[in-house]
């Protein structure tokens, strides 16, 4: 494929949101249509015992676990780590992160404190995740994760000065409704539209842009105020309006799109005390079921089933390779870490291992007193920058307390080849357009200290006189933390022939995890992977009893 | 003023929230542009025992009370309902309610339901509130307003079948978007535009509107999924476009609209248990400053202090006629209330009263199993619809609970004359644009009965086979509530001199309340607005003393 096109339908993948990239090669003739039927919901079918070994504690993997143990086969997982959820972590005090390239930091904040670094946010159309939470007791809040309070900055916009969103929402609103309305005026829609379409047209539009009498746009109060009303008699008035080629200067637009995005849309909700209340309350279920600490090493599999063997590390000095037979395996680990493993699987899964490219998202967290509360009455949401750290995010975790956190930076960051063990994370400038061309601004900065500057930097820019207030920072790279090596699966990689290989069980073998499904990056993919999975293993053993 | 001229402001005052007809006014040259400043912050002025008599114990009263209680003031407040709060009323179990025309009902609510059946919203810009629910140690939460998951319905679109919010928002982008990248590949703004900045634009309309590579609007992933994306090998398949022609018959942007307006603008925020914890609050703090069943009747002033007789009525039998004496009296009750009142007041004022006009908003609540967050995902936001009830709103207390309050019903009605106390509030049908059109359709249906079964049918067109789950409806009507009359003041009625009178002392007499304020119909201006008064007192005792 072209760069071009490539570029573009990433393009499109970006704005429209994942899967975009799919119904573009389905309309360009590119891939056929599928038939159009939905997922096949969980169906449960006795499993009298069947061995399964589940590799990878993730919610794909607990999930698996969860709903095969309900019916009757015999589990066992294997994580790596000494705690379940794999990328669903909350990080709070105490908690040690170390990179794969020796960067080791460790969480300072005060007590009541978390730092979801992977999953933050549950929409509300996630059934699935939001079911489980019913089912297993977490208790949800509402997440909030878009203000028209907070802010959007660029050197190119308002002479760098931030605006609050409302600003660029509804200019940009008011000046695509004006140049409508005047061609309309103009006649260039005569062929179109009938005279009464045209009026109704031109009249809608009066209200859309808020225009004045002339059909002119010249600000509106949704775009908040200069002097808000109050209670004297001075009446308010609205902010000036942002000059449109501003506007496009400025590229502010990802941040202003993100809400039209099904899945980032209101209403969203949070496990209140951090994302891990969700596997850990999988784990209480699950008990003695998951083995922490056991590394896979090797996957070998015969007609009759599959032999795992693992590394079992109880502290830092014993280790010890086990064992471990199955009727079937379930492979729940990112397929970064896969790869590298001695295993028999199939020359097509092996082709996708081969080639597979994975992001690598991060996030940095800072802990601070609510400044942007106080003084600018944001509440939850996401500041947008056209900087190397190009977002600022307010998590709405006890809003109105003292202190909390701080989401000072959150994107997918270029990773040079010699700081990561997945060569495959290593993209070019090229395949990367804003934002993701602050990410390679970000990802070239030298170091930690570097990354932290830039972030203090940011929220600098939008919070004049708090940049100093920032402090216990954490600094999450998913490309370099062990057991991930990479965020998800890359958007600009999905293809749905490997998808279709990652679909069918490659022998006893079965593949389950977001990067399986069409909800890559959310947790949803994750848990109805798992069940695709399960109702696959169901049809198979009542087939062969 | 001509008709149009008027539905003009009117339609301006709606589309673009309160004032923004102040502002057109001012723009149209029909007002002096005051000096732009902003509420002067409230100072406490030592009072050494100085008495205010304060009516109405509201918002604007209890704040009054309570910051001149800080200042040293002697106070009282006269409150003629058993309860405080006025407007701010949560209808809770038991409950009694009656109307000026007798109608009476009592609510039957399960234990833990509240109805907020005045404000029920607290904007994250409204400080005086946010700031007095901080102090008073009002726990808050956050109140969802606006969700693309809620419904619109009108018979004109999609066949009448409620469409996602989402669909009218972003089929309306993408129309927009591809008739502007239209006409300017026509030509038609060469003249206002560079080469280079067509191009831009028409990069930034095809991201905006998610248009084709030809620019043509086809469906757009935001306006959500025929096929939702899964993890099976189907991939998405996003909605069908709506036609652009439908959207404009269907009349539905006030809906769309709202979430632009500041004030109506995620984040939003409401006590936990229902809105009345803020009077109660304030009250517990008063303590015996506030006499309840304190009606006022009477008003006088000399040079040297003011009388005010009013009744109390301890039970339904007991009730005497009282005298009160002060040095200073605030009139922090309703203009529908005020006029009917035996007062000395200065012809200006009189002249005000006769001439004030208010809306009577209603609201209905019915007690419902969550059938719209368990089949349709939404958890919170509002319904639009064009019928005689053209709103459903679910609040967005103890989400994923069993049972829930639904808002079957929330707009201005049209009251008819013979049913209303307060002459002023009968307005005639065409000073109504939609949605108020279907106040009038709401209002002039003949009775209880008949209201309740339009919102019931409201809720069975968004929610078929739902009607019947909803019981033990409460109707407010508050142009029929005594000590009310009348929701706010009309926004048409608004009037820049008029507000300059009310803002004024007469003599000893001090209007406050929302309608003295440029935030009508928000508890932020009664609150604001005695502010000002204890502003005006303090300045007044100074100079005095
Ligand atoms: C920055 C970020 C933000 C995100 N935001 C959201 C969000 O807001 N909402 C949402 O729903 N989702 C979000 N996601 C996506 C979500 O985290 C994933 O979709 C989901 O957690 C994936 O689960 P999984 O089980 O497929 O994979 P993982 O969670 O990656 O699980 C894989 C498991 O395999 C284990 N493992 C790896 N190697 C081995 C080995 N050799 N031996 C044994 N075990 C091994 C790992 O330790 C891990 O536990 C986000 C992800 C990231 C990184
Ligand atoms: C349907 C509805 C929805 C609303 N939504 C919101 C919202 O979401 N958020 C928000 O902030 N605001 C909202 N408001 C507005 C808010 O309720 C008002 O702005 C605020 O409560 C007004 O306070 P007040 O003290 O000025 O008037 P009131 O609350 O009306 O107080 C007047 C007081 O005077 C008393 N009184 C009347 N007559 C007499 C008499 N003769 N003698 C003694 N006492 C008397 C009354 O009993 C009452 O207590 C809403 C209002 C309504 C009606």
């Amino acid at each position: 494929m072209s760069l071009t096109r490539r570029q573009f339908l990433l393009r499109a993948g970006q704005a429209g949101g994942y899967g975009s990239a799919f119904v573009l090669m389905q309309s360009l003739g590119l891939l056929p249509v599928p038939e159009a039927v939905a997922d096949s919901p969980l169906r449960l079918v006795d499993g009298k015992g069947t061995r399964a070994v589940i590799l990878g504690g993730g919610i794909a993997g607990l999930v698996a676990a969860y709903e095969l143990g309900k019916a009757g086969w015999s589990c066992t997982v294997l994580e790596a780590r000494h705690r379940p959820g794999g990328r669903n972590w909350s990080i709070r005090n105490g908690t040690e992160v170390e990179f794969t390239d020796g960067t080791r930091q460790t969480c300072a904040f005060e007590p009541d404190h978390y730092f979801n670094a992977g999953p933050a946010r549950l929409p509300s159309t996630h059934n699935t995740m939001l079911g489980y939470c019913h089912e297993l007791g977490v208790a949800l809040e509402v997440e909030v994760n878009s203000s028209r309070s907070a802010f959007m900055q660029s050197d190119k916009l308002n002479g760098g000065v931030p605006v609050a969103e409302r600003r660029v929402v509804n200019d940009t609103r008011g000046h695509v409704s004006e140049l409508l309305a005047k061609c309309i005026r103009k006649g260039a829609l005569d062929e179109d539209m009938t005279d009464a379409d045209r009026e109704r047209m031109i009249e809608f539009l009066r209200q859309y842009g808020d225009l004045n009498p002339d059909l002119l746009f010249r600000g509106t109060q949704r775009s908040g105020f200069k002097i808000p009303p109050g209670a004297d008699l001075q009446s308010p008035i609205p902010n000036d309006p942002l000059a449109m080629r501003e506007l496009l200067d400025a590229d502010l637009w990802l941040g202003t799109f993100v809400e039209e995005v099904p899945e980032w849309q209101a209403t969203m909700f949070q496990p209140i005390g951090g994302m891990d209340r969700i596997p850990f309350a999988f784990a209480s279920r699950l008990d003695s079921v998951i083995r922490y600490g056991a590394q896979v090493k090797r996957i070998r599999q015969s007609d009759s089933g599959v032999t795992i063997i693992y590394r079992e590390s109880a502290g830092a000095d014993q280790a010890a390779d086990r064992t471990i037979e199955a009727d079937y395996c379930i492979c729940a680990m990112p397929l970064t870490v896969v790869r590298t493993l001695d295993a028999d699987f199939s020359p097509q899964i092996r082709s996708i291992l081969d080639t597979v490219q994975y992001d690598s998202a991060y996030k940095i967290a800072w802990e601070a007193p609510r400044f942007w509360e106080k003084e600018s009455n944001i509440y939850g949401g996401i500041s947008y920058l056209q900087q190397a750290v190009d977002l600022v995010w307010y998590p709405s975790a006890r809003i109105f307390s003292e202190k909390g956190i701080l989401i000072g930076g959150y994107s997918i960051e270029y990773l040079p080849a010699e700081t990561s063990a997945a060569s495959s994370l290593v993209r070019s400038d090229e395949t990367y357009r804003s934002p993701a061309r602050n990410g390679f601004t970000f990802g070239s900065l030298p170091n930690l200290q570097a990354k932290l500057d830039a972030s203090r930097r940011s929220v600098e820019l939008l919070h004049p006189g708090h940049g100093k207030d920032l402090a216990n920072p954490i600094y999450i790279s998913w490309g370099r933390i062990p057991y991930n090596l990479g965020s998800w699966i890359s958007f600009d990689w999905n293809d749905q022939r490997a998808l279709a290989t990652l679909q069918s069980p490659d022998r006893r073998i079965y593949f389950a995890g977001d990067h399986t499904s069409h909800i890559v990056g959310w947790q949803e993919g994750a848990a109805l992977s798992a069940h695709r999975v399960i109702n696959q293993l169901g049809a198979r053993i009542q087939s062969a009893g």
